[in-house]
C-alpha cells in the first residue's frame, strides 16, 4: 500500500545487463553508477551538463533540461527503473510519464521529503521529534511565527534546501528584512533553534519486499553548513543508537520506501530530534564504502533493482572527510597514507565550496559488529 | 636503467582529471577504469568492440583495430599515460608512436613476457625455476625436443596463449599429429609436464621510483585450463610464501616494472616452479576487491599515474570464485549471502568458458596480516 494509493507497488525485479535511470550526474550519480557496473547493470545518466561527473562512468548520457517532458519521456521509455541522486527531483513530471518504469524511490515519498514542512508534520505524525517549527507562507506571517518560536530561530524555504543555502538565522531582530526578502520569494518555514551536543546520521535501506537493513549511526561535524566529517562509530549511547535506527525504520515503512535515505539528528539533552530526511544516497554514509562490505551505494542499487539488501555491518572505524574546493589538493599525501582511502569526483573545476571529493580513514578493525562466522 | 636501453624512463606524474588510456575493453579494462575513475582520472578505451565491458564505463571510446596506426596515434596523442589489459597489445605498434605518453608496464617488459621462450629464458637467467622447455620452432624440431623433454609435455605456441588455448598436451605419440599442426602455423615451446601440487599466484606492483607492494599469495584452481577459483591464504609454508614474492620482486626489478604483474607458480616437491608472468592485472588477484583496502585495479592505476602503490595487505580470508558462461545465472543466490561480493562484468552474452563475472566469499577477518594501529 503506497501511503497516497496513487501508485500500486511494482515488484519489478531487474536482471544483470538492464539499464538503471539515473535523474542528476554529480558526485552521488557517479558514484551509483559505479556501483551498478559492478552488478552488471548499465546505467543511463540524465542530466542538463554533458560533462557532468557521472557522465565519464555512465553508458549513456541523456544532455537535457529536467523540465524537458519530451526528453525525459524518451528517457523513461528507455531504461527499466528508474531513480535520482537529489531530491529536488521533478516529481510532476514523473508522475505524467505514461508507460514509466518503476522509480525509486517511489514519487510519493519524494513529495513528502521535499517540502520541509510536510517532512515536518509527517515525522510529527510518526511520533518522532523534531525542532518546533511553524509554517511561514507569506512576509506578514513571519512575526507572528517568530511570536510562538522566539528567538533563536532559522527561517528555512520549504524547497530545495542544500548544503545552507535558502536559510536565514534569526538570532534576534536584526537579519529580519533578509527573512523578509527569503519569504517574499517562496514558502518557508521557521524552526526553532535547537542546541544540541552533536549531530548524528543514520543511513538506511529498504528493499521492495519492505526488509530493511540499516547502517550503524555516524557522526557529523558541518562547517558553514557544509559536512565535513562523518566518524564511526559515533559518541552515542546504545538506547540513543537504538533509538535513530528504529527511526529510520519508522519512516522508510511509512513511507513504503525502496533505496536508501538519509535520516539526520540533533543529539540534545533531551534526546534525539530528527533534523531531515533526504529521500537518497547521503553525504553522511560515505564512510561505508570503506568500512562495509555492501557500501550505501551498492544497497541503492540493490533496491533499485528490485534484489535483496546486502549486509550493513561495519569491520572497521571509518572517519569520512570532505575534501571541499582547495582540501582536493591534498591528494598526493592521501595517496601515501596507507590509513585513507582516496575518492575524487573527476569534476572539472575546483570552485570553494564544492564538493571534490572524500577520504575514508579506516581505524582500527571494529569489534563493535564484526562479520558473521564463516 | 631499462633492459633493452631503448627508452629512458619517464617520471611522468599524473593529476586527478587527466585521462589513462587503456588498450582493451574487456573486464580487465573495465575494472581499471572503474579504479580509475575512483581516483579522479578519466579513461579512453581502445577497443575493436564498442559493445566491450569497458565501454559502459570509460570517458571515451576508440573502437578501431588494434592495428590501425592512424587511430592508434589519434588515441595516444588524446591521453596522458597508456596501459592495456593482456599481453598481447601490439608493442610494435606502440613503439612506433611518436610523442607518445608513458607506456606502462613499459614495452620492453611486455616484449619479454608475450613471448613464452623469451620469458622462460629471463626467468631462468634470473635464478628462478620454470618447468624444463625447448625452443620448437618448426616441425621438425618437435621429434629432438621431445627425445629430450620426454613424455609427457605440453606444446604451447610462443605467442598469445590465453586460457588453455594453443597448447597440445602430449602424454605420448598418439596426438603428435596435433602438435605437428600447431607449431606448422607457429614457432611453439614445447614444456615438460610438471607433477605438482598445487598452483599458487603472487600478484605484485612497481610503481616509477621502484617501490613494490606485493600481495599474498593465492592458491588457483584451474578446469580446463581456466581459473575457477582463488583461495587466500593458500596452503603454502612460510618459506615457500616468500620465496613467491622474492620471485615477483626479482622479475619486477629485473624488468624495470612499472604496473601490476602476475606470476604463477607450481608448488612441487622440489619446491617452486614459475609457470608464466602476466604483464597485467590478473585474474588471481580478483581477490583484492574485497579483502584488501587497495586492490589489484587501484595499485595498478597508481603505479600507472606514477603514483605511490597502496598498501596490499590483506585484512580478511577470501576465495573467489570465476563465473564462467552459465555460472553467472547464480547471481541471485549470491546477492543474498552475506558472505559473498557478487561483480558481474555486464557482457551482453552469455557463452560457455566466457568469464562473465567472479563472486568473493569474504571468511573472517584474518589475523595473519593486520591492518596497521591507527
Amino acid at each position: 500500500m503506497t501511503s497516497d494509493g496513487s501508485r500500486t507497488p511494482v515488484l519489478t525485479l531487474l536482471t544483470p545487463g538492464q539499464t538503471i535511470g539515473v535523474l542528476g550526474g554529480g558526485q552521488l550519480g557517479r558514484m551509483l553508477a559505479m556501483a551498478a557496473a559492478r552488478l552488471g547493470l548499465r546505467v543511463h545518466v540524465y542530466d542538463p551538463d554533458p560533462r557532468c561527473p557521472a557522465a565519464d562512468v555512465a553508458a549513456e548520457l541523456t544532455q537535457a533540461p529536467f523540465e524537458d517532458g519530451a526528453a525525459m519521456a524518451r528517457f523513461a521509455a528507455s531504461v527499466n527503473a528508474i531513480t535520482f541522486e537529489w531530491e529536488s527531483v521533478p516529481t510532476a513530471a514523473l508522475s505524467a510519464l505514461h508507460a514509466a518504469p518503476p522509480i525509486r524511490p517511489p514519487v510519493h515519498a519524494v513529495n513528502v521529503l521535499q517540502d520541509r514542512l510536510a517532512e515536518k508534520r509527517f515525522l510529527t505524525e510518526l511520533g518522532l521529534r523534531t525542532a518546533p517549527f511553524e509554517a511561514v507562507d507569506s512576509p506578514e506571517q513571519l512575526a507572528p511565527a517568530l511570536a510562538r518560536i522566539g528567538y533563536p530561530a532559522i527561517l528555512k524555504t520549504r524547497r530545495f534546501g542544500y548544503d545552507g543555502r535558502g536559510q536565514v538565522r534569526l538570532d534576534g531582530p536584526h537579519r529580519i528584512d533578509s527573512a523578509v526578502a527569503l519569504v517574499a520569494t517562496q514558502p518557508c518555514v521557521l524552526e526553532g533553534f535547537v542546541a544540541f551536543e552533536r549531530e548524528v546520521s543514520v543511513v538506511a535501506a529498504r528493499c521492495v519486499r519492505g526488509n530493511r537493513a540499516c547502517y550503524e549511526p555516524g557522526e557529523s561535524a558541518h562547517e558553514d553548513g557544509i559536512l565535513r566529517t562523518t566518524r564511526v562509530p559515533a559518541q552515542l549511547g546504545d538506547e540513543q543508537a537504538r533509538a535513530a535506527r528504529r527511526a529510520a525504520e519508522l519512516v522508510l515503512d511509512a513511507l513504503d520506501y525502496v533505496g536508501v535515505l538519509g535520516v539526520e539528528f540533533f543529539v540534545t539533552e533531551g534526546g534525539l530530534l530528527v533534523n531531515e530526511v533526504a529521500p537518497r544516497v547521503h553525504n553522511s554514509g560515505h564512510w561505508t564504502e570503506a568500512a562495509c562490505h555492501v557500501d550505501q551505494f551498492e544497497q541503492h542499487i540493490r533496491a533499485v533493482a528490485g534484489w535483496p539488501l546486502g549486509d550493513p555491518r561495519r569491520h572497521s572505524d571509518v572517519t569520512m572527510r570532505n575534501l571541499i574546493g582547495d582540501d582536493v589538493h591534498g591528494w598526493p599525501a592521501y595517496l601515501s597514507s596507507p590509513h585513507a582511502a582516496l575518492h575524487v569526483y573527476g569534476k572539472r573545476d575546483v570552485r570553494p565550496g564544492r564538493k571534490m571529493g572524500h577520504v575514508n580513514f579506516i581505524g582500527e578493525r571494529s569489534t563493535a559488529s564484526p562479520r558473521p562466522e564463516s
